[in-house]
This record gives C-alpha cells, sequence and structure tokens, in this order.
C-alpha cells in the first residue's frame, strides 16, 4: 500500500477517492464512456501494463462502478460495463474536463462538450438544482451534514464562522484540525 | 514513478489529472479551501509522512495551483495558499462530493454545501452556463475540439456515430484506439 485508506473517514470526498482516487481508474472511466468494454480497447487506448489494467479494472468492479459480462466461453472474456453509479460519475469528468481546458490548452481545446444535436458548445458551470444560482463561494460553502461526527463539525464550523474575521481567527486557534489556520486562506471548501 | 506521463496527451481530463491525479494532492486542496496554509495543518489534517507532503505540495506549486508565500525568516517557514487556478477547481471537489454522497454515505451526508446565508441545503448539477440546460446525455456529448488530432478526431467521431447503431459498429470496427466496442457500451465521455 502506498496510501493509507481513507474509507474510514468521513469526508465524501476522501470516499470517492477511495474508489477511483488512481489515475488510471479514472482513465478507465473515460474510456468506459466512450464506448470501450473489453480489456484489449483499454489496454490499447491507455498503453497500461496488463497487470495495472487487471487490478484497476477489478477495483472498479468491486466499486460498483463498472459490471462484469462473460461474453465468451472459450476461451474466457469478459467485457466491463458502466454501472448506474459509474455512469452518475459523468459530471466529475466534465468538470475536470472544463478544468483542463481552462488551465492546461494553451494551444486551444482539443475536446469539448457540445450540443448533442446543434453541435453547439456548452460551457460547464455547477449550480444549485432548486434555485438555479451558480455554486459559487461565499454564496455557497460547505457544511457538517447531519451524519457528521465531531472532528467533521469542528472543521467546518471553522470555516462558516470564517465569514467573521476576528470570530473565525479565535474559532481556528482554538481548532484542532487546523491550528492555527489563517482568515486569508479560508474559502470554504 | 509508477506511472507513465499524461502530459502530452491532448485529453483534457488526462493533463488535469497530471496536476491533481493523486489522492493527496486532491485532499490537500480540498483543506487550502477549508482554510489550511502551514505545512503542520496540512500534515495534521492528513496524517501524511512529511516527505510525501512536501513532495505534493511542491508539485501542487508546480503546477500553478498553490502559491508559496515565507512568512518566517528565522526558522525558515513557508505558507501554502491557493492561487485563482487552484481556486478554480472547487466545482471539481464540489461534484466529487456529490458523487461521494450519494453513493457512499450510506449513514446519511457528512458534508454537505449549503446556501451560506439561509443554510438551506444545495444540491449540485452540472449545467451550461447559456441555456441553462442540464449536462446530460444523450443531449449533450464530448467532441473533438479545434485542436484535437487525429487521433481525438477518431475517437470522439466514434462516439458522435454511435447515436446511429450500424453505422457505430462499422466506424468502431475502423476505429484504431478502440477497436471493435460495442454500440451498447458506447455513451460519450
Amino acid at each position: 500500500m502506498r496510501r493509507k485508506s481513507f474509507e474510514s473517514l468521513q469526508c465524501p470526498i476522501a470516499r470517492s477517492l477511495e474508489r477511483v482516487g488512481e489515475w488510471w481508474s479514472i482513465l478507465i472511466l473515460r474510456d468506459a464512456f466512450l464506448g470501450a468494454t473489453r480489456f484489449d480497447q483499454f489496454q490499447k487506448s491507455l498503453d497500461i501494463a496488463p497487470n495495472m489494467l487487471t487490478r484497476r479494472l477489478n477495483a472498479l468492479v468491486d466499486a460498483g462502478l463498472l459490471e462484469r459480462h462473460r461474453y465468451n466461453e472459450r476461451p474466457r472474456r469478459d467485457e466491463y460495463r458502466l454501472t448506474e453509479r459509474g455512469r452518475d460519475f459523468r459530471p466529475v469528468l466534465w468538470t475536470l474536463l472544463a478544468w483542463g481546458n481552462r488551465h492546461f490548452a494553451p494551444e486551444g481545446p482539443s475536446v469539448v462538450i457540445v450540443d448533442g444535436e446543434s453541435g453547439e458548445l456548452a460551457d460547464p458551470i455547477l449550480v444549485d438544482r432548486r434555485s438555479g444560482r451558480p455554486l459559487t463561494t461565499p454564496a455557497f460553502r460547505t457544511a457538517a451534514g447531519p451524519a457528521a461526527n465531531e472532528r467533521t463539525r469542528s472543521r467546518h464550523g471553522m470555516v462558516a464562522r470564517s465569514t467573521d474575521g476576528a470570530a473565525a481567527v479565535s474559532a481556528r486557534r482554538r481548532d484542532a484540525t487546523l491550528p492555527d489556520a489563517t482568515p486569508a486562506g479560508a474559502d470554504g471548501v
């Protein structure tokens, strides 16, 4: 193990990364969305070592993102298809794609999101489903949810208080998780 | 190196992962959004080995996501602050958070996104900025952009054609990147 497991942590970001926090896993999902289902298709597209690909595919099956289907008995051959949970990962891929295009494509975008019928460019933005308001700070922030433990509550209480400068500093000084944080850095996850 | 570099690849997802495709990097960014700026704050929050943390912080500085500021000369101490590029990563974290809450929080969410004033729960959804339409398939899909090379064009041409079953199969049979993909698997990244 080159990293500790975050399975026991409450943070939903850490839990997501527990399932897909590998380069390869995310690129395998990307290729699955592009239609790849078979071992050799993933291997050819990714130029990945077979043992590594086997491990990553197994992990994605175990995490419930891909389903294995036998399509041939002799020789035994499986294909891998996105589950509903796997398909639900698309917004993460698309926000990564948009971020990559904004920051790491000096020559212009090589991959874009378009309207499937008109071909018009789409510009992805995260909004609140009900109100339609863009999810930006400080209008929105993260907060401890109903299942939060003490550690999670303390961490997010800190951020909530950070809108008030003085209170934020003293709150942070008392905070065991991120001791002595400076208000300038606080921005709410 | 336990992975090859995707720097040379066109895919904006691969390029993004080149910068943040490490568990630790993403969790460091998460903590930076929560107000962490100093080495010991990150270390305490993440329980990460110091040499690993140093490497990840340096990589995030090199990638332009964090900026290093000296805040003490004797002893020499730096703090790390999110750059504009780093702050622009928030939508990726929030889509990861929402996906984690939907799929890996059987006990209920521990971290949520809320309206900063009313405290009301927000439900993040990716939409097209101009039209406001939800970015779902098949209404939207990825396509080769203006800077795409032949490989990228061929790969995405395949997906574009996959809305038409027969054409998709023959197109895919000719496709060098993902040979013989089955139409059922194609869904557009």
